[in-house]
């Protein structure tokens, strides 16, 4: 939180909330006039792979543990298949616990030719923490990963999306290039804090390119599968027509299932029919438009 | 609220219940026999653009603002779009800290010959408000609303349809034509306070017609985007053949997005083949309406 | 409720959760060998017109009673016309307070032809009332109805579904036929208590066969028109197949929008095709089982 | 809960949360190379058959209890009539409260050639209970249904899910073959605790393949039944595709009614379509696959 206080926010000057506003912000557009070796658009795919610490984190429940091993055991190897089979790459974010968990998964997944991102130590709330305290454990899972993967992770998911005051701060410390948490564009942009550019770059995310929005166990029914292809259809047809980028979320253990893999299946044959459509990992899109803003 | 003693309803006498009912109430229907020049029905579009207030109002979270400012960034433009192309205007319903934040895009949505209509300061809650307080708020907004946009709104929406006791009154004061944030018909109708006309014209709106019902994040799935589509060309439809008035209300950040904004395409493409569909602001058909309560 | 001590279910002697699943339960089956005339199958629709008197117990909150007004200025119109149109009767189920508030909507739905029935007094959680308390508010609805009716109901749907331990003894002693608030068989039943009838016919009601179930706000998305008319459509084919009642339970407010009304009318097209197929109120119905148990 | 101590996760050392998740975990796959007769996938259906139960944990509201009366009263004859005619055996898991009050029922159910399964006592809540408690529940459901089926019953599913640190030594202590409540894998699998194997067996469930998921009241509209058919489907094709197993559970009150009863009516007909798909109890699987480890 940027503000105790708690005077309503109608109470406030313009310089309180613009200065709440302007903490971090999406600063210059950075889609590039063409992509990597001249392409029309982008694609870049990613899975976020817990296993079983959000079970962990919520208590330990055995049923919950088992769902968020289904995950690991089942939904990725459902998922890493149908990459090979189109030969495309992904992002894979993992928390550090569950690197440590699933060394193997872990080591096949680089031997895919995917790429590894930090997604924090073990689902933490970074908006509880201190600067320090999300810091060292950032630090503690690349270095986890690091000594994993034999690589150092060049970007960041805030674990559940909790981007706080300290995220890109901590992010530029390690020597991170992009990070991938935000919502306010299609396409990546500059990362500013207090209105100056902090050199991280943004790929963003969306509540519609994700499909815990549509399948995460809650209160109410799951959408249909129908739906969910739908739209992620849509998503990428559009950013096709618009020579952007298609960045799509995935988790093994929700759309890894045999009624729903169907879906990256379809969606990865419709992008395999557009021509000039390049499919690259969240680090190759973030290294390509660092710099090429506007072309 | 209108009554803090805790008397269960069912032990009230009449005249309780029947005050409560009557404080604001639908009046005359104002459906006129012909819309302007002789339109068989209408049209009346409108956005609310509340940008980054929403997520300041909610503590500040950098991802929820993120995804507020998507709606300014990207979705705003994708709806003038569609808009321009299709020659059909529209109301933007705009707190003031919104209107502060963007006062480019609020300069070419009037250029675009679209209406520019008050929704509140910065989402404030009026139940909570005393009448002061709340008429400090408005007045404050349609003042900084006008130095931006060189001219005063005549309209307003309630920032989260929180009406209050003192709304009416509020909007009568400060001169305007029209509210557009109750429901009790789906035609224009005079609003009463206690059986006495206030003066004030309603444009209702519905939840059937706010995109927010179906794609405001929440708990549960979002709707299929196909559903609302079907929704909304119904509404639009059965207005046409009753010879009424078709309203909608839509959030650039909601219905902004790449899987989304074909709704708004596509309704578009339907509007301009019904021939006789007078495409109106609120402003216009509030101005109509005005007198003409049963043609 | 039956028992206010708190030791936990599992720990209860038998006599004990037999005596509160048996306090009012479902007894013989009432489902005749032919309907009325020799009709195949039944068709019983009820219309639960609650006007503003939601709004009124959840605090009376401006857009919510607008909401509530919507339902008598504009929905009940459009099912009237309907049920007009293909000459079907329906029940009418209406709390006092709306009848009051609606006096020339309840005699022209008299005028139609159709039923009215009991719905409690202004939305009265009867399971927080004393047995005298309940009998008096419905008893003093059964006054307010017949004084605008001329004419005694004869059956009641418990408000809310809140049907009370007092809720059977309450209703037989003011000579009613039959209750619709239960959901234990989609066929009329013997309603028992203590394992004694009650000689109160119940009519069942059911969350599929309620336009509430899919369509009132709440949290999520409300469904989508086409899949709500598809389970009513199956409702109904499944009922006309088995020889059995299909009951129906709408509110004006809910189905009665532009967008949803084409459901019911798509339905009574489909129940006029079906030959045989008896189209009755709650009371017809009633009257037709009441001691025909098994034909 | 394994830990009682309140040191956020992240504050954790190794050893603690290796020691959350390893309690029980899924073990070696039981997936065998062929399954029983030379057939090339598995089809295991289950109901779980709670009547009145849940009502009477949740205080026994008469609504609320006429609506679990629905399901033994008409849901579950529809299910065992679809079974009969397809010659399809199924799995029913029953709370012993709903054993001892639908004696009759159960009697058909076995004489259906259907098995019996366990399901605690009264939806104890496995997680709040000592060691003691649960085993004393379990074992006194084991002898109601012993005394009421005249065998013993050799696999249990927990009352909600609610799998709890002791579960697998109680169903062990009983000589149980099998448990049916996690939902690690697609396929059995060894049951371990600490790392062990336990001796039993799971059939594992999912969220995607239980009714309750889509059809449970709460907040939200349920799934369009349409929706629920075609991920049942899929389910089954990419089980039958893969060899593997298609486990379902369903419950008597929710896919029992006239709108949704067709889904398992489709189902069947698309199961008896495919060669070599076995139809078998959850008993029959987990004996099947015992010692059958990769073929």
């Amino acid at each position: 939180m940027a503000d105790a206080s708690n005077d309503p926010v109608w109470s406030w000057p313009e310089e309180r909330w613009r200065a709440m506003i302007g903490r971090v912000r999406a600063g210059r557009p950075l889609k590039p006039k063409k992509w990597k070796g001249g392409a029309r658009a982008a694609m870049a795919l990613s899975f976020n792979l817990t296993g079983e610490i959000g079970a962990v984190a919520g208590g330990g429940g055995i049923t919950a543990l088992s769902e968020g091993h289904y995950g690991a055991r089942r939904g990725l190897h459902r998922l890493m298949g149908l990459l090979k089979q189109q030969a495309i790459p992904a992002t894979v974010f993992v928390p550090a616990v569950a690197a440590i968990l699933y060394v193997e998964e872990i080591k096949a997944i680089l031997a895919g030719g995917h790429e590894l991102g930090l997604h924090g130590w073990i689902g933490e709330e970074s908006l509880a923490l201190s600067a320090e305290a999300e810091r060292d454990l950032v630090s503690g899972a690349r270095d986890a990963l690091e000594k994993i993967a034999g690589l150092k992770p060049v970007g960041i998911r805030a674990p559940g999306w909790s981007f706080s005051d300290n995220s890109a701060a901590v992010a530029r410390g390690l020597g991170l290039l992009y990070d991938s948490s935000l919502m306010a564009d299609d396409e990546p942009y500059d990362l500013t804090a207090g209105g100056e550019a902090t050199g991280l770059i943004e790929i963003p995310v969306s509540r519609q390119r994700d499909d815990s929005t549509f399948f995460a166990p809650g209160s109410g029914a799951p959408a249909a599968p129908e739906a969910v292809f739908d739209i992620f259809r849509r998503e990428l047809e559009m950013a096709y027509e618009e020579g952007g980028l298609f960045q799509l979320t995935l988790h093994p253990h929700l759309v890894g299932v045999r009624s729903r893999i169907w879906i990256v299946e379809e969606l990865l044959k419709i992008a395999r029919t557009l021509p000039g459509l390049w499919c690259a990992t969240h680090a190759d899109v973030a290294l390509w438009c660092k710099g090429r803003a506007g072309g």
